[in-house]
Parts: C-alpha cells; structure tokens; sequence
C-alpha cells in the first residue's frame, strides 16, 4: 500500500513538473506578452483568446501540427512536445481562418508578416547580442530604372565603419528566401548579431554586408499570372523574368548604388554573395553569370535549384565554370554549400548529389551539413557563422 | 415605360460604379496581395479568408466597426464608407478572435504587431519618397545601465551624412505614443521621408532624428502588476517608475551614446526633443526637468497629459518655467503643441484648453490643429511637417 502510494506520488510529482517546467516568454514575444512560454526542454506553450470558435489549431511550418484545447475563460491552450532550437514559424488556424498568433511579434515569410516563436539553443550566443562593439543596420532606398521604382535595401556597417573614414570595406550580398523580404537575415537570423560576434572574436574581417530585396519586376511588365500552378509554363516564365530583372537590378542598381554610397572595396576580389533557399539559387544564377563581379559564392539550402531540376555536369553546368577545376579554383576564392540534415528529402539529396558531384569533378568546395536542422533559420544561422569566417582571408 | 426603363438603368449603372470603382491594392497590402484594396473615393474593399467562422468583423481602431458577409468561396467581405486620408489600424475579429489582417504588413500598436491601411491623401507627396537626396534609417544598440539592457533604436541621418565626414548635426528626438515603439515613426508615420522632402526643400535643416523605445524599467525592477485597471494606485506607480526610468535612460545612456556615436552638435541649442501622445508627454516631463538638455519642445497629441489630470497653471506647473514668459521665450526657442479636430474630445479639449492657458499666460507657442483627423497618424505627420522646419533655425 505505501508502495503504490509512493507511486503515485512519484507520477504526480512527475505530471507536476511537466505541467509547470521552467516556462519563459518567449525572446519572439511581444512586450510583455506571457504567452507563448518555452521551457528549457523546449517545450512551448501557446495561450490563444477566441471566445466563439469551435476549432483551433497550432500550424509549425516545419514542425508539429496540434490542437488547441478550450478553457472555460475563452482562451485555447497547448504544450508542444520538445521542438528543435531555432527559429520557428507558425500559424493559428482558427475556424478556417490562418492568423499571426496577436502574442508574437511578426516575421515576413510565407508572402506574409507571420509568427515565430525562438527556441533557445543551450549555450550558443553567437547569434544574440554580446557585450562587443555593435554595427548598425541601415535602411536604405534606392532608385533602380530596371525596375523604375525606389527599392528598400538593408546594410549592415560593422563596427568602426563612422570611426575610420578612411577604411574602405569587402562586401557581402546576402540574400532572404522564398516568401521572405530583406528584413529576414536581420530580423529572424540575427546577420548582425553573428557578424558582430565574429569580428569581436577575430574570426571574421570586419565586412559590409547588403541585404536586398530578392523580388524585381521590370519596369512596365505586367504582374505574374495569378492563381497559375507552381510548374505550370505560366509561371515558369513568370519565375525567369523576375530572376533576370533582379539579376540586372543587382549587377546595374544595386552595386553601383553601394558602391557610390558606402566605403566599399569595389572590385571582384572584395565582393561575396550568398543566400537561402531561393535566394541561394539566385546567388549561383547571379554570380556564374557575372564572375566578373564576385569572388566568394555561398549556397545556403538552395543552390541546387540553381540546375532548375537538370542533373549537374561540371562541363556544361554554371556556363562551364568548373570544367577546369584548377582555373576554377584560381579565380573564385570560396564555393560553399550547405544544409539541414532535416530538410526536406528533395531538398536534402539534391545539395548532397551537388557535393558529390562537385567532389568527383574536383572542384574544390565546402560542403557543411547542420545537424538536427530543417529548411529554418538555425539552418542559415549556423551557415552564415561557419561562412563569414572564410571570406576576404 | 421607356422612362422606367432609363431610370432603372440608370440606377443599375450607378450601383455597377459603386460596385467596381477604380480600386488599387492599398500601399500597405503585403506583395501582390490584391484585397484589401482602396478607391480614389476612400472606400477600401476587404477581404479575409475564414471557410468555417460563423461572424467575421472589421474593427478600426479610430473609425466604424463593420461585419463582413460571408460568400460561397469561403471569403468574407466589406467595401467600408469613405474614410479619412490616411494610416489606419485595424483588427479582424473572427469568432470572438481579435487577429491581423494576413494580407496587410504589420505596424506595431496596441501592443502588437497590428494590420494598418493606408488611404492616399489626394496631393499629398510630402510623405511618400520622392526624387531627392534620401538619407538613411540606423538601427543601433546601446546598452543602458539604467535598464541594465541592450536598447534597440532608430536613427535618420539627414542625406550627405557619410560625404560631409566634418559636418555636425542638431539632433531630434523623436518618440512614439503608447502601445507603439520605436519603428512607428518610420513605419507608420514616414519620418524619414517627410525628414527628406523638407531636407531638400530647404525647408527644414539637415538634422539627425533618433527615435527610442519608450518603455523602461529599471534594471531588477519588478514588472509592473498584471490585470490592474489603468488608474488603479499599481497601474500609476508602475507608469511614474517606468516614466523616471525612461527620463534617466534618456538623458543617461541614450543622448551619451548618440552624441558618442555619431557628428552631433551636443548642445541644448542643437537638441529638440518631441514626441506623439505618451510620446508628447513624455517630452514635456524630460525636457522641463532638464531644459539644460533641451530647447525645441513639441507635443504632438499629448502635451496636456503631462499634467496628469491637473489644471495647468503657469505659475507653478512645470516647475514654474513659464511663470516668467520672455525669460522661457528666451531659452526655450520652440514650444509646439498640435492636435486633430477629430480627437476624443477629452484629448483635443485638453490641450485646447493648454494651448487657451498658455495664450493666456503670454507664453510664446505655437499651436496647430490637424483638420479632420482622429488620433491616428495623419495627425502627426502633418505635425511633424509643420515642426520640423521651425527648428534649428
């Protein structure tokens, strides 16, 4: 009897600390904001207010689908399981309806401002502000006649840039994904944070980093199609007119406008640029077409789509950059390709089939797998922390 | 019977205008989002996605309240009245749920990321970006040993910033209203473009404006009490702490590290500071205990509130600064106080009546009423219009 009392005593105290934890607000919250909290097995818990609803939902993009239970005062609740660190986006589907969680701040992706919710990695500070010296975040606008409108760009200055007037600065083109927008790489990867920890430790020369909106329509150009199918003709052109209106509003706008604006080393050596998902095939479109402009190349979870489903062939590939692996090598001092060991399996086996491929043609490359990752932000985070470090040595 | 005829299709036609009209996806719709969208009436026509919601609202914050109507496609829609030139929040209540608008980007108020849509102003291009010079939007990071925290802010440099490498600046600062933060002047008023058009005008001088975060709290202290009424004795200790706290990370951390950081001329002759409703109050609390710091004061929806409730009197409010008006004249070269005809009318007869005291006090001011504007942020960017070029002068 004492034992079975024991017992349940034991799975009590066990339901109680599952039931309180060490909850937190999340770092993603608005001021203030109680809910959602993150527990240090990284568990979160989601507090959602819908008096009148009959069904509502917890939507992780890259994650659990779970439901909301009602409470008697009108609010929906659910713990998640342990998620991943990192950066999640989410939705709250509510009678149909798919909504910001009020709670979060929000997050451009997804064609949307959406909600994330940060899970923290025990023991990483890298990419959170540190007692180091900060760079600034500039918003800047500039005029492109490719596109015939002001465009929105962020740059970030490392720390020193307004000190020493007479220091001129590499640069690296770094570029948001898919359904993102030029706040992303701040916002949701924390490039500052990452770039000013890096310096602060030596590790990474002190670089302008530009962050540009990857979306361009030409000037007079009807908008794309709608409600055409992902594939279908329509907006498989509609796709290749955007990639060569911002390839042009890049290589013509952009870097002159950067280049006139800011302390730049404005040659091919002094100049990177990498991205995330679409923007890692951009970056491989653009720079294979202009290595007059770039040196270092950076492909984060997106370069293989860069062959647009075509099997890569180090003859015929890239304009035929890397039949000759040792001209190659000569003249673009970094390709790096990486992936989350999560992501999707299309995803996945295409960048590994792209290392292999490059492995076996000798073309000299580094290849970084995150472990534990799906296509998000840690991802890209720990990319950008293990490239940085490679550029302008 | 012909004339029936002529009369019902001339009624038809009418509703077919009122029906389609020349409407445009609003400024502030997300990309490529066609709804919600706007007429050259003002009318704006929204649509919200909720196939299993059983009432759906449109909720604008200063303006009507509106059910949609649910159709066969799972949409809900509403085409509203006109509405005033402008920027206005907005919430989409779906079943009990008070949530953003998917389609609209988000601007931060009430405490959260919120949807906003912008209702052209017919002729008005001060605050859109136009063919000048632009200057530039910092985000910079200063730690604050007040709060005991790293503080994110705003900071415009004027255009020629970067070439004039021995030119100083006058600095304004420039603070949001309550539920709003440090982006609001940016995002929602366009700051930075009205800074530029008058800039180029020669209008106003070229000055640095910095916008801050106006929430503080001491570095250890507690949070304020959750669920307390405003007004309630906690809810005023907690906003009088939260007040000394941001006067102190003010004028101790944030004007250092701004005169520090960037080519200011750090004087109180060089230093305006104003702000919009807790903003304008704010204000008129730290620039009166420190016109040591300050002398360019404007109040923006907000000045009265800094007598919290008391009948001004010239005499002793404001620690007796204006008992003497040609010696306040003399060191204080601006004292600007704005509101719109279209306030609550608590709001606008409160600083109605400040601006009838001073007046009547022969204290030097100047006092502007937006017309047919609530208190929403076409209101305060025709104040920052009509003050910025009285500044600095």
């Amino acid at each position: 009897m004492k034992l079975v009392a024991l017992a349940m005593l034991l799975v009590a105290s066990l339901c109680y600390a599952q039931d309180t934890g060490d909850f937190r607000p999340a770092a993603t919250n608005v001021l203030d904001a109680q809910y959602p909290r993150v527990d240090s097995a990284g568990r979160a818990e989601f507090r959602f207010k819908a008096p009148d609803a009959t069904a509502v939902k917890l939507n992780f993009w890259s994650g659990p689908k779970l439901d909301l239970a009602k409470q008697v005062d009108g609010f929906w609740t659910v713990t998640t399981p342990p998620l991943v660190p990192g950066l999640h986006y989410y939705t709250i589907v509510v009678d149909g309806a798919e909504v910001s969680d009020p709670s979060s701040h929000s997050y451009y992706g997804g064609g949307k401002d959406a909600s994330c919710i940060e899970i923290p990695e025990a023991g990483s500070t890298y990419y959170s502000p540190q007692d180091v010296p900060h760079g600034q975040v500039r918003e800047v606008w500039y005029h492109s006649d490719v596109t015939g409108t002001w465009r929105h760009a962020l740059v970030y200055t490392p720390p020193g840039y307004d000190e020493h007037t007479k220091v001129r600065y590499p640069v690296l083109y770094l570029q948001h994904g898919g359904g993102e927008d030029e706040t992303g790489w701040i916002k949701q990867g924390h490039a500052n944070f990452i770039l000013d920890n890096l310096i602060a430790a030596g590790t990474a020369k002190p670089m302008i980093v530009v962050m540009a909106n990857g979306y361009a329509r030409r000037a007079g150009a009807a908008p794309p199609p709608a409600g055409r199918p992902f594939g279908s003709p329509e907006m498989m052109k509609a796709m290749q007119e955007m990639m060569t209106a911002f390839e042009d509003d890049v290589t013509k706008a952009l870097i002159p406008f950067i280049d006139s604006t800011f302390r730049t080393i404005a040659d091919r050596e002094h100049r990177a640029m990498a991205g995330l998902s679409m923007g890692g095939m951009q970056t491989f479109t653009v720079t294979f077409d202009r290595l007059d402009l770039f040196s270092y190349i950076g492909g984060f979870s997106g370069a293989a789509m860069a062959f647009g489903g075509q099997t890569f062939d180090a003859k015929t590939s890239l304009h035929g950059e890397l039949a000759d692996p040792t001209a190659f090598a000569k003249k673009v001092h970094l390709l790096w390709l990486g992936v989350g060991t999560d992501e999707p399996a299309m995803m996945h086996t295409g960048i590994v089939n792209l290392h292999n491929s490059l492995t076996e043609a000798h073309v000299q490359h580094v290849f970084y797998e995150s472990p534990g990752t799906a296509h998000e932000w840690q991802t890209w985070r720990r990319d950008l922390k293990d490239f940085a470090p490679r550029l302008f040595q």
